[in-house]
């Protein structure tokens, strides 16, 4: 085997899923941020440790889960997408042989609990639609900010069609003009470097962006997945500029009607078994016209399956 | 070993984890019930298909499932306990050698889609606070109805603390009196058989139960979980005459607070590490004076780990 | 709400899922045991702690835990049963108010890694079939062990029917005398509390039962998983005197004969597709004759779903 | 809104998951093949479905399941590669607006019972290292085929140390040079082009490469995963000349030495906790040095988080 020779490709590392809650206390109407976030850095300087275990240039994973912790204290969280553009910021300046990498977040959400009529000072529930998401990324020289949404399932008991599509030899599904539809929404939105330059609300964009996706779901007569994921992609960027691209990924979770005849009753839309697995699964990227493509943007972020 | 010699001892057998939704249109405005039902059965009568593999009596699993969906169609289902209700109604007197069962099931929520500030007819988005969950027991010829709700997830971040408790030699945590306190409720409530007999508004006790039970977590300044926990259940008790008694597991999800002083940063209650395990698990139940105990009531069914 | 009185049911607090890696390094061939270990209390001096926050008695569940880790340092875990069992006798002796409590333990399997055709001295893989189970339990003055297993994921290809069943209104299964058979065994035996004074070797019962378990299951031809079930606890109790009883278990994982004559294709029990839910589910006792029924023994261990 | 105009961009679909189990039975000796499939396809022709629901197009994902299952019949499965070959090939010669798709495997291991000292027939027991995983892309005209591994997991008693890393204002980790190195390794393997038109044995590369990773992990001297993990990968290349490169993702599941100096016990290297999160994620690439790089190989392939 001695003939043989390799080197090393592309590599990241950090520390994954720190488990944040960022408690704000100023008075006593408590605010709570809960986020598990990831952080990892690239650069050629961290090749050492592959390659001969010389560990360094190597900010420890240990490291990056403190600075973590202790920005939350100093800068305070704000938005995912704020929080970990600091990261970022952070680690790229601080050390110069960083050269970019990957901070990713999740959002669990909480409301107040509801005493007496009106939401409690420091009692929270975790509710919500979705879990929220973000990610930096930092690669050729550039930042990209990502938003998104995973989790936000939706079921539309009438308005879906499934038709017209080629009959071959294993072609068996019954054309249908009434269906569930219901998925799990993923979607990543990609924001406008312009934008991010100048400033973004990343919460009033969240909260607006889920708020169109799950109202396009609602209204569109929906003649395939495919037709309403691209209504509801087109609706997020019409609704704010500072969106680049955003990508779904949704699964048709079936739900077929029983079969009752065979019990001399009628089912016209009215009694299905919700079925696990396989599942459709549908993926699809809306793009503003005119703004350039940034695949360095999505490197190993998971939305695609 | 021909000397040694064995008997059946309790068992049941049916179909787990029915995924059925039931849509009710018969106006324009849809509802949704989605439940994952369980239907099991009990009887001396079934012990021929243990010793000998003899069936004559086994109501096949798949017969079972499918009389939840054609129950689902003929009946509808209303809330989960009169669902379980009519299953086991039917399962033990439509066949005589069925002489006792237990019918599970989960509750998922939705709520309808907001489309210009009111909720759509036909689509809806999963949310809510923790999962319903229901049971009705039917065994030594009596009818057991169980309600209750699991993963209801809260928090406080202030209004906690942990004193007093004996200092062993293995006793290493420091008291506190001012921490965040964290779990995810699983509670269930048994109703009185009197209170069965005369009907139940199911729906209303889960909705009463579950914001009683967030009230009292919010409000109870708490020197112990376990003090939380008997408030709440007490609270329930007091709420709803229907309630015999109610049983809590609630894991204490601890939020450990970070160490910033090495970086020389105070962190007075305001960034948390969220641990995932070991936790600790409190589990108690709080009973109504007077009432009979009804151990066949919780037979097999999960609350207590 | 004034006259509503209530007081305090069954209750038990501790820690949960203690993530336990023993190593024994005494050579250089290192022995390794990973277990997750629940520990928990049961007495009435604890009520005090949910009636008034009054924690005076309350062995702190962070103190449970370092008792857990500490006894592995000082006694080793030898066996899941035997290092529970020495929890148990510490926590019920060391601390008179403590009347009983539920220890448990699932024993992850790890294997040596094999290297020039024989295991390495201190690496390991993950493997193995099924994860051990444990239970002590002290209640009403006696102490009860229990071993087990669960996710023995088995599987025969033939040789298993289902026939004779009832042929009821709802009923539109087919009979079949042959299909494939495949459960995930859940098992739960009881030691004789004779054999436990004597001294059990668990790691001799657990291996020779989970041997019999699945021969059992190969050997059997079935013509219910029922009485598949029946048979594997029968030779159970046969192989090992020390044991009582067998709880099980068993859900009956659908595989279906994919309808491939839509396509004019034959399928003699070639290509199935695998079922998630619903699942049938089969669970039963077997139970040695003469020996006293124990349902402290079984209190809050979850076997039975 | 009406001067926002937007593009589709990047799109796939097909059917997720589909659970086969392929038995086969020409002698009393039977084989199993136990595979969850995913097939999706890409094609500009499909556009037409997201921007106007025409699905004039659109091979159904019903279409593309029943495809599976028939050839499972009809084809066998072989091996994961293999039989996604034969779906790549398929939907990509018979419908002339396909263009490319990827198609995935994961598959679950099955060994025989062991009765009276040998294998049975047709009984088996799910066991096993780690889950096997097959990928076939077709993409800008070529077909690329990927092998792995995931949740192979391992760990090492001693034999590694961590040190020399920088130490940073936010830097409390200590240095080791005895710790234990646990991790779960996910890894895909790229195929030669030259080696696919050849004809591979994908089930012996298969074997060894996860046979070479098990024992590089056990016999390199580690001072960093980093360094453990280019190890392996160089001694895949080196093992099978078929190989293009191999990507790892391996997390530092951490295993904290539990503090037992507070109760005066020690610890040298025997008493861990191990810990869920966060962990440390480390990614890395080993490439045959020549071979040209495939990014369309890895498009939407999960292996870096």
């Amino acid at each position: 085997m001695s003939d043989v020779s390799v080197h090393l490709g592309p590599h990241k590392y950090g520390k994954a899923e720190n488990r944040l809650v960022r408690i704000t206390r100023d008075t006593a109407r408590h605010e709570i941020e809960d986020l598990t976030v990831t952080s990892q850095l690239r650069g050629e300087a961290f090749a050492d440790s592959f390659l001969t275990g010389d560990n360094a240039k190597v900010i420890a994973t240990d490291t990056q889960k403190n600075t973590v912790f202790a920005f939350a204290k100093t800068h305070g969280v704000g938005s995912p997408e704020r929080f970990l553009s600091l990261l970022a910021e952070h680690f790229t300046t601080e050390f110069e042989w960083v050269e970019g990498g990957l901070w990713q977040a999740e959002q669990h959400v909480w409301e107040r609990i509801v005493v007496d009529g009106s939401g409690h000072d420091h009692a929270f529930v975790r509710t919500g639609r979705g879990t929220r998401l973000a990610a930096v990324q930092v690669a050729d020289g550039g930042t990209h900010v990502l938003g998104g949404v995973k989790d936000l399932v939706v079921l539309k008991s009438t308005g879906s069609e499934f038709r017209g599509f080629p009959r071959t030899p294993f072609t068996t599904l019954p054309e249908t003009d009434d269906r569930i539809m219901a998925t799990s929404v993923t979607a990543r939105w990609r924001f406008l470097p312009e934008a991010v330059a100048e400033g973004v609300d990343y919460n009033g964009v969240y909260e607006e962006v889920t708020a169109v996706l799950l109202e396009r779901f609602a209204v569109v007569h929906s003649l395939a997945l495919q037709q309403t994921l691209f209504a509801m992609g087109r609706a997020a960027i019409e609704a704010r500029p500072e969106l680049a691209e955003i990508r779904f990924a949704m699964p048709n979770r079936h739900h077929f009607l029983y079969d009752l005849a065979r019990f001399d009753l009628e089912n016209e839309g009215e009694v299905f078994i919700a079925d696990d697995r396989p599942y459709g699964l549908i993926e699809g990227t809306v793009v503003r016209d005119g703004v350039d493509d940034a695949p360095a943007a999505w490197a190993d972020v998971p939305t695609f399956i």
